[in-house]
């Protein structure tokens, strides 16, 4: 049992350009658990967690500070969200970046198990040798591997 | 829209003594995006985002250098896992608990969202002024919510 096995490539992804409102929709909208940010090579720039997706949603000082979000009235925190409409992943990506969670197609279950875990990711890339995604595998499909065992 | 609306009240739980082996099949088979461990009084004494259920899942050494699990050859890896059933969720919990994300049945959605995002939890518990588990709001709940507004 390799990465390969577990990996699909029917994920969706999104690119640097797409909107952060676009963003959050397929995750919501597909139920994903995360999403994988990949560059005009298709290679994997990032890979947000469903949680980093919604930071990328929320104005820093209210997640400094979650106190402060209690001052902020709905009708604010509603134009707050329609003001993402415009802003990419680009822009919206934090400056210190995630360690990107990829492993190579034939990596093992308990490899990607041990990444998912420290990365805390329930999304690991799988990438060819050219750095190309070539499918991804989640957690739910690697515990219903590793269970079925 | 408070954190009340958000929340279910039919997301399962598990408990302390759950042994590890149950909580991922539970969170494999409901494809859940995390649990929430209650004490006795149904309190959340932790809330496990579905990549820390792998955590208790996945040998120590292994998390600290993904290399590691290279070496292990898929037959050890079989028996790793089988070792585990027997496994409580108290046993296999780190000792530097996590911040615990839970609100009052008032908080406001912009609050759960911040609390997610800070946290990197896709689940945070509402409870009463007891400290008991009233409802579970999922990221996808909220993402739903918030979208559609």
């Amino acid at each position: 049992m390799r990465a390969r096995d577990l990996a699909s490539s029917e994920y969706p992804t999104v690119g640097m350009e797409t909107s952060v409102m676009a963003a959050a929709r397929l995750l919501a909208g597909e139920n994903l658990p995360g999403l994988v940010v990949l560059d005009d090579q298709r290679r994997p720039v990032t890979v947000l967690p469903g949680t980093q997706v919604l930071r990328l949603a929320v104005p820093r000082y209210c997640q400094d500070d979650p106190a402060l979000a209690r001052v902020v009235d709905e009708p604010h925190a509603d134009a707050l969200l329609r003001g993402l409409a415009d802003r990419t992943v680009r822009q919206a990506l934090p400056e210190q970046p995630r360690e990107l969670p990829i492993v190579a197609p034939d990596a093992l279950v308990l490899e990607v198990a041990a990444l998912m875990a420290r990365a805390r990711s329930p999304l690991v890339a799988v990438v060819d040798d050219a750095g190309v995604l070539t499918g991804v595998i989640t957690l739910d499909a690697l515990l219903d591997r590793m269970l079925a065992s």
